[in-house]
């Protein structure tokens, strides 16, 4: 998160004079200047909108158009000098269109203000990066969805305290994941919409005497509607805020999934293997394998959260309207993006990657005494009261450990000593798979419920 | 934040024994019992669903069905016991019905377990309240429109930096707070879509082995269907989350607002009169009026992210699928719940008893020569390029500033001696009140833009 | 976290008028009153401080401190009548006060005002929870060291990346437990230096016009010295953060260690067995035994990180000096004190229980090559080049794998065709306790060692 | 926030093959080159202690002495050439270093991993920046005593509520900030005994079998002492926590003096002119200065408590020893700092040019019936009961309001139609002087006690 500017500042910070010093601890061009794309395509579309009221004529527009297509070559082909002592990348940018087609450059911000500027390439960005970490998530869901089609069959022990608790097919897992990721596709949407607003024209705060065309610049832009409040629309970060927390659950879903993938691949566990180029190995531990980047997906859900509480915090009881505060909303979200499609990249490289090992997974389900649920269930289904059934389960279980085997392996003869209740049909259930089948409604672990998911999911994601 | 659970826990921390002590530390019925009537309503819904699919005979459920409503009713007057032995609300509600009906009170947990139980509870609770947050913020919304419409063209300064930026009016200021409730009203919407799918029928994580019909229980529930993935419904906590991170935005919302109350009733703004009810007084300095109800409120927003936080923790790194980490989600929830509901209902109580002062806010801004970017939009407009307009538009601030006079007190002599081009026409513009009329494009200050504003708010609110 | 207040309002919220929802809004005596001791006393030791400087006579000095002895009877007794009318503990006590012994009572507030009377308070019941939280966590160290010295050496598998890395004692890891909770130690004692400071006297702001003697009060209540500014002693609640700093820092060590806890009582790894008593069992699957405690305590971990922030958020940009805001500092710090106390207390009282699994600990880390790195190191020791030797040792885990070997299994000739450098006493670095014995070193891993480690420690703990 | 590594990830994001993508995901050197200068440092004090004991010979020391010598000069000229293959900081130069030296340079590493490497080098450059940031603290600090001695008798009005209270002085006011920082400084103290402890010796996670001297490179260092747990040492980053817990503080201090700052150059307040240089102003209202400097300062404090969450969060449940995750504790850290030094050198530059408005503080002094609470004091040392002393005050202060006149503008006629109490020398403490005047016990407003309390500043400061 340091970023050149702060590292210039304090790399000189005890030999410059004040002034140097505050005009780079107050200038954001560091770091805005990541919105140099969006800041030209919203003048673009402010120059178009101000040549429809004739503000300015056709010729001083094709001025402006061509210069700023220019400077975006420039930036592009990293020509462009930017100055601190410019503050900002709009100014910057308008001391490059000045210099390059004279005072006519000056005009281009008739009836707009740095406020409802920025606050317009902040949007223009967010909305591109939103579209990109979509993206980046679609991929993952497609990912998982295959993976889990894979394993629809692979059973595996489902936990709940850490505890083998009951069997699970490890198609059925994965698509718990793929259902977190759901809701964080529908809330990044959900997201979309509210970023999708245009604050252009809100000048400073007031809106501006000129007679400006809110709706052509924003149709330009390809924006939903302009914003209906111009106090508000300089003042407002709430896109920023409600950005982070969606990357904050995204996040926090990526470190679930990474706990259980650094569980799995521990010797003690040892259910997966994970794919060499995602992993850092030990050239005298050959058999060593560390989750790196699972392990360091996780450590990165603190620094997004982290984001979204400075923001929370950054906008907490402010006065409207635009306050020099709000500068500081720029680095966290431009971090929050780096880092989510960065870390959904990994994911979505990973997981194609991982192969499941069936056996280990299968034994550890056994050990469990994993289908008892089952048992009592099935007795209950034969007329039995709870209690008792719960007792005999108990009863059975011991006998188990007692004697090293699982409910499945022990004989009918045992099984009757217990309860006459019990006949051959009971191996139906006891069993590991006969358990998963059994789980066949809508949302449960059976094989064939977790096929229709899997079609389910794949319609979704048109794959 | 502290609740009667852990003032027993610890004035008792000393003297019990270890057994009654982890009891106690690990029970929930202190807190969750808020949810008896979300609990019995589930445990209806899904009794009538066992009985439809012949799980329970038509007896058995009508038995379930009125024990429960007794023992609803039992809670309602008070008289039900709630024990801490019982651990939490769902046992205590099952033992007292095992009580009342006898065995068959037990067969009510066929096909479900606590896990699913618990996550339908607090997702009943949790819905139902939003809709008594959407009401209250409506009110308030509701409040700000009526008082916006009184003030359509009271002239206040608009400021940038707390500094006297341009004329606005009151009307439009208070419009922008409008909008940024009708944010939080959406985003709020939105977190209900993901807060009302049920998801009973996961049992412990893996589904059950009978053959239940989620689809009748969720219809029964008023859910807008069933959960897709069983271990995914037992383990999700992120509708708890996402609540209060829309809880967050609307409590940064309220302290902003209090922070310009707070503002605005200071003896150095004095731009309005805070209603009695809402301050407290002193009886040596009665001209002293302590905002209280804004301070309290912008106090609690940092309560509602630390709860937001809390959450995010909570659930960071936690494997598949429940963990006992996941009692910890309540308590949050329902504080917020409360904060919000009282702020919210705090201020619409109060705004309708605000009291502008216009004169002050008219003295305030005609003091901030808040005009002066109208003039150099003029002069430009008059055909005088930019850098020779900001030129002038100085010389006759500090003209103003040396004679103690607003802009619009200067004389046309005087102002000609700046720029011949300057005419009588300046003074339309150089008011106040025309300053905030040219604004009339969508979003700007004009009274008549407001208006329409206003109208389309109403609408919206149905008022 | 949801109080009785809250739950008061919530209940009422939609049928009291509006002045009586308000009064409930912004009373705080249903949660301050759990200072009432503090404030008898420090309205003892002003009562006193006023008689020696004559603003009391002998007799009003007396009646008071007869009455406010009364007072702290009857809450001890629950006897007191609680009024939300009366706002706070303080005009509670005061307004019995006044019914008890007439108007001396009202003299008592001469030369003080609620606003240092409050922080007086907070200092007061801080200071003696620190005390409380500061024995509970010597207790708990005192039971790891008593559980490490059982396990000085007991050998079992140190990880990095959750990956077996070499071999260590489980007295060594616990010491690892020790070294954190003395830091916290320490920034507890840190923070009660700062704590231990009084505000009283400097009444609303701006200090009194009463001679008053500070210095005598202080001392009377312990304090270490009058706070040296009057507007920063009613606005400072630095004391307030710090505290909830440390204590998140205690309860995010709590959390890793409940996270080892519960690995480790997973089927998986299965190194300990944790004591019934912080666990809840299954009567269907007896085997089954889920770490409630541990779960619940790391899950507690994200509520007080919550408190941190929400107070921290609090005094965010608060001009000096008080503001109502700050009555919200309180819920966090009591709710903070409880949660830390019970989870320390869980924990010293779970730690003596738990059982080492030493078989399943000492097979773990025989499995893991664990000693690859010592062979390394004795290679090198032999004059081998680092690269040369890495690569031997490599050959030789492979063989270890491939045959299903430990390094301590191959035999000499096996060695010696990788390396002619290997002789005998290879064996006395490949064993693992032949490794662990090595790093003596201090801080080191070796027997020898920790138990120096143990005797220091139970130095530091007076045990 | 957003640092080369992340722009480069991102810019690259599409194109790249996954290996290539990962090795840069995984990469820290883009951040952790900060580290250079100690990461040189720790490796000449561990190749002079393996020298000591034999393990390097005396030419391989001076030879690994002489390259890191050469290759630090190569890092200050700029010439050193970083690579993102090479991963981070440590590998970087240790690479570098074979290149130079051959061989021995791969010695180096004997006897530690990078696990205690990265530890020791975080743990000297944190030493060395709070070193710097105690300086900057201590330059404010003095900044703020000697403008708080140009302003002992200087009268403004001190607020609750942001209501007009009772008068103070400004240099009591500026003092209260002195102290804010006094405990920032002592915190700061208290972080660094606890930084200043060398984990290095602790290789991997269990120590070493080479018989390393740590009391050597601990000296050699300038660490307090070693590390007593090895386990401990390479999982521990509580230091990095406390310190963003302890900026969090100083940041959260800065954001209200900021507030402060803002308010009194609001044109309603005008209590001070803040310096140009940290203000920006506008061409066409000269008399507009927005306080850019404090505004973004307060901005800034969210950042920072951003940071101490992510890393609260990056340790929550954590098992032991080193984990990936950890990598992340680097970049908040290093913008902590950063932002740290930059906001308080702003200050310290700023604070000596603020220039009071001693007439408007008096005059809003004057206007708020100030001395309120005094006349009541003085009634009260006259005998009058509390009650009737404060009807009498309620009663002339109503006089006040209606003749819009302070208390002291009243004549000796009219109060003693009040009560007869009051003679002539009610005038002494009616008056703004005499009111504060009054105030000189410890931490009273007197102008003798602010005085008393800059002369004991000053001892500490050292000025």
């Amino acid at each position: 998160m340091t970023n050149i500017n702060s590292e210039k500042l304090s790399s000189a910070r005890f030999t410059e004079a004040t002034d140097a010093f505050v005009e780079e601890f107050t200038a954001s061009v560091l770091f805005d200047k990541r919105m140099a794309e969006q800041d030209i395509q919203g003048s673009i579309a402010h120059a178009t909108m101000l040549c429809s009221i004739d503000i300015l004529t056709t010729d001083e527009c094709t001025a402006i158009i061509d210069g700023l297509t220019q400077i975006a070559a420039e930036i592009a082909n990293g020509e462009f000098v930017w100055s601190i002592k410019q503050e900002d990348v709009h100014m910057n940018i308008e001391a490059r269109l000045t210099d390059l087609i004279g005072i006519a450059g000056k005009k281009l911000h008739t009836g707009r203000s740095r406020n409802d500027q920025v606050a317009t390439d902040i949007r223009l960005y967010l909305r591109s990066e939103i579209q990109q970490i979509g993206m980046q998530l679609r991929r993952l869901q497609a990912a998982i969805v295959n993976l889990a089609e894979q394993h629809v069959d692979t059973i595996m022990p489902g936990f709940t305290h850490l505890q083998v608790a009951q069997p699970i097919t490890f198609g059925h897992h994965l698509m718990a994941w793929f259902e977190m990721l759901s809701r964080d596709h529908e809330r990044l949407q959900d997201c979309l919409k509210r970023v999708n607003v245009m604050p252009l024209g809100a000048a400073a705060l007031a809106g501006t005497s000129y007679p400006i065309d809110r709706h052509l610049t924003s149709e330009l832009l390809g924006f939903s509607h302009p914003s209906a409040n111009s106090l508000d629309s300089v003042s407002d970060r709430d896109f920023a805020i409600e950005f982070t927390a969606v990357a904050s659950l995204i996040m926090m879903h990526l470190s679930r999934f990474s706990e259980e993938l650094i569980l799995w691949s521990s010797a003690q566990f040892d259910f997966i293997d994970m794919p060499d180029a995602f992993c850092t190995g030990s050239s005298i531990m050959p058999q060593k394998k560390n989750p790196d980047v699972p392990e360091l997906v996780r450590g990165k859900s603190g620094r997004v959260t982290g984001h979204l509480i400075a923001l929370l915090m950054l906008m907490k009881s402010q006065p409207l309207a635009y306050n020099k505060d709000n500068q500081e909303d720029k680095e966290p979200i431009f971090d929050t993006v780096d880092t989510l499609i960065n870390c959904l990249r990994a994911y979505a490289d990973m997981i194609p990657h991982i192969k499941a090992k069936k056996d280990m997974m299968y034994q550890s389900a056994k050990q469990g005494f994993a289908t008892a649920t089952d048992l009592a269930d099935y007795l209950v289904r034969k007329g039995l009261p709870f209690r008792d059934a719960h007792e005999i389960v108990g009863l059975a279980v011991r006998l188990g450990i007692a004697s090293k085997r699982d409910l499945s392996d022990l004989t009918i003869v045992e099984f009757q000593r217990f309860s006459p209740l019990i006949s051959d049909d009971v191996y139906d259930i006891l069993t590991l798979e006969g358990s998963v089948a059994a789980r066949k409604h809508i949302g449960g672990t059976a094989p064939e419920t977790v096929r229709k998911a899997i079609e389910h999911a794949k319609k979704i994601l048109k794959i």
